[in-house]
């Protein structure tokens, strides 16, 4: 499963692009970060996605759970996000 | 319907225990975020909150979407999750 990592800096449009194409592909998208900056993106992107996958009739909603993810090496933990059809 | 506001200094297992109060009580329950900090904050009570409900066998979902709100007499940008079931 291709897993979709945002940070701080990540373009929440170009992400909800990606989350809505996994979608559209039939598939759950999962989407990682770490720290609130990172945190904060992902959840603008998953409101974005909703508006995308709206325009085709699709509702998404997001799962939030915590995980622990390598970043540079080092072990974090971070929030993961399944963003799925309702 | 009372709107649960987070800010960066929120606990998120209290926030969780208000939103699985609300959801318990057979409503959605709405979640108000201005700011990364505050994002953060309230996207972990949406992982605690599905936690503590999942013990009661209740699956719980969360939409964001962007909002317009009142911070101290300011109208801001924020995040507003709707956390319910699926």
């Amino acid at each position: 499963m291709d897993i979709i990592k945002v940070s701080s800096r990540s373009v929440p449009k170009s992400v909800a692009g990606a989350i809505s194409a996994v979608i559209r592909g039939g598939s759950p998208a999962v989407v990682e970060a770490v720290g609130a900056g990172a945190v904060n993106q992902a959840v603008k992107a998953a409101a974005v996605a909703r508006t995308f996958l709206a325009e085709d009739g699709i509702e998404a909603i997001c799962i939030p759970e915590f995980g622990e993810f390598e970043v540079a090496g080092e072990v974090k933990t971070g929030m993961k996000f399944t963003v799925d059809k309702r």
